[in-house]
């Protein structure tokens, strides 16, 4: 197979994109498919700082690998969720790669505000990754919104987002189909959210790293059972090998046609939000999620 | 394994409902789904007659009989397409199954209105099954509203209906998803179109037709590649594998929170229809598209 826009042997097959290409030129593709998620949903404007939620995986190295490569002001912001054999050999390669490559990187240790994620898991009731999903967004917004970022900028991918909506529709959850989407505009203490990888698959960020040489971290977390949606997404690659290009069709169609007749759903019928009374971060109570769990783990702690 | 009614031996297990049942609490429960699918959605009124559209298959013989056995006034309605080899077979099974059973059936010739299959398939361009079913829908409300139906019952099932709404979803057609569901009112020349066996599975009405002794037509037709939207289920097979239930609550959860969000969309957007000036049916030009199609089977005749 030759590379679709030079004539050289390509090394990457792209059926969805009825296209192959060369290393070169599937770098090319791949900035060209986040240049225009950013410039359709209007992701960043000229100037702009964005801060990158970095696990250390391969979607956020490339994330702030392509962004910088762009010509944007990034940062990285990395969790230190305090997992023993897991968060420290993950925060030094992801230090490493940052140092090595130049990029600004932040480290936040969960422990230092008193949440550790093994703490956290014996003081709460609720499966663990959804309530670390919480504390590291919360984080990721307030660190942004501190420090005078415009956007939070995370990995997810098409395949991601893809499977997001396939479990909203199944619920035919109004709220969070009307919610759902690659940019989600600033409000109050919230900053803008970002997905700037959304038009492109796990595969590709992952021939991406490859071709990069991004030396990302590969192991699952040990608490989760693995990624999230795994059968989601193992339906969906079904369906893009029987008709390649479903995925792509599936989720901007959605954004076309389906998700306006959701609009403000969440809005109308979600809590009111008012300031947290012990962080000032927005909450629909009066002490929010995260100020909840850091008190459940101090009571733990007794 | 044990029938969840009675205690005896269960011939049939139905994970998604956490049961198994033996042959006559099987028939029980699937008149009962068959009931709460009319009472919910006021599919048919006392005294009401009942066209059923009978191909002679399994789900539309089900359904007749079990609409019979429910005590209510139907009549089966079998459209003869003309096709060498296939449609003299299949009438004659249903005939005799009907006249074995005492059900009253019509059949309508499709050569004697000048629309048979083999020709019409020599006429079009487009592919014949969407003319067929074209054809079809064409007669069986034609039929039903001449002779004082007041609805017009099908055998879509409810992997018919999830295939069918997934599809639907996968191109996020307002219109479409605004319009689908088991029962559409009736509307000037429109007669009521209802589907009666929307709760119960493929498998479910394969397995009453087993329990009834009812046989059905099994071969598909020589001109179509098998069953519509394969894949599809095949799909929601998976995902009911490792979650039984889902696509009885993806399907229920739609008409309950995500049908209404497109409510109207069909009509707003639609186009106006008009009687058309031959037959006098609803059609959205001046001459609707299956007097069009008898037209140029005329043709293609001279």
């Amino acid at each position: 197979m030759k590379c679709k826009r030079c004539g050289e042997t390509a090394a990457v097959k792209l059926p969805s994109h009825h296209a192959g290409f060369c290393p070169e030129c599937f770098e090319r593709f791949f900035k060209k498919q986040v240049e225009t998620a950013i410039r359709r949903h209007g992701m960043i404007l000229p100037g702009e700082k964005v801060l990158v939620a970095v696990s250390g995986g391969k979607d956020s190295l490339a994330l702030l690998r392509v962004l910088s490569d762009l010509g944007h002001d990034v940062a990285g912001l990395h969790v230190h969720l305090g997992i023993p054999d897991s968060s420290d050999p993950v925060c030094e390669r992801t230090e490493a790669y940052c140092r090595e490559n130049g990029f600004a990187l932040h480290v936040l240790r969960m422990a230092d505000v008193g949440l550790a994620i093994p703490e956290v898991k014996d003081a709460v009731r609720r499966p663990i990754c959804s309530v670390c999903g919480k504390i590291k967004r919360h984080y990721f917004n307030r660190f942004a919104y501190e420090n005078g970022y415009a956007a939070l900028a995370t990995g997810h991918n098409l395949d991601d987002e893809v499977a997001r909506l396939f479990a909203n529709v199944l619920r035919w959850d109004a709220a969070y189909l009307g919610g759902q989407g690659p940019m989600l505009p600033a409000e109050g203490r919230f900053v803008r959210k970002i997905k700037p990888l959304y038009r492109l698959t796990e595969f590709e960020t992952a021939a991406y790293c490859f071709f990069k040489g991004i030396d990302h971290w590969k192991a699952a977390c040990p608490y989760s059972g693995g990624a999230s949606f795994t059968g989601h997404k193992r339906l969906f690659a079904d369906l893009e090998d029987r008709s390649p290009g479903q995925k792509t069709a599936f989720y901007e169609a959605f954004l076309a046609k389906g998700k306006s007749h959701f609009a403000g759903v969440g809005e109308e019928n979600g809590p009111v939000l008012t300031p947290c009374e012990r962080c000032g971060y927005p909450s629909s109570s009066e002490v929010c999620g995260v100020c909840r769990i850091r008190a459940l783990v101090e009571r733990a702690g007794e």
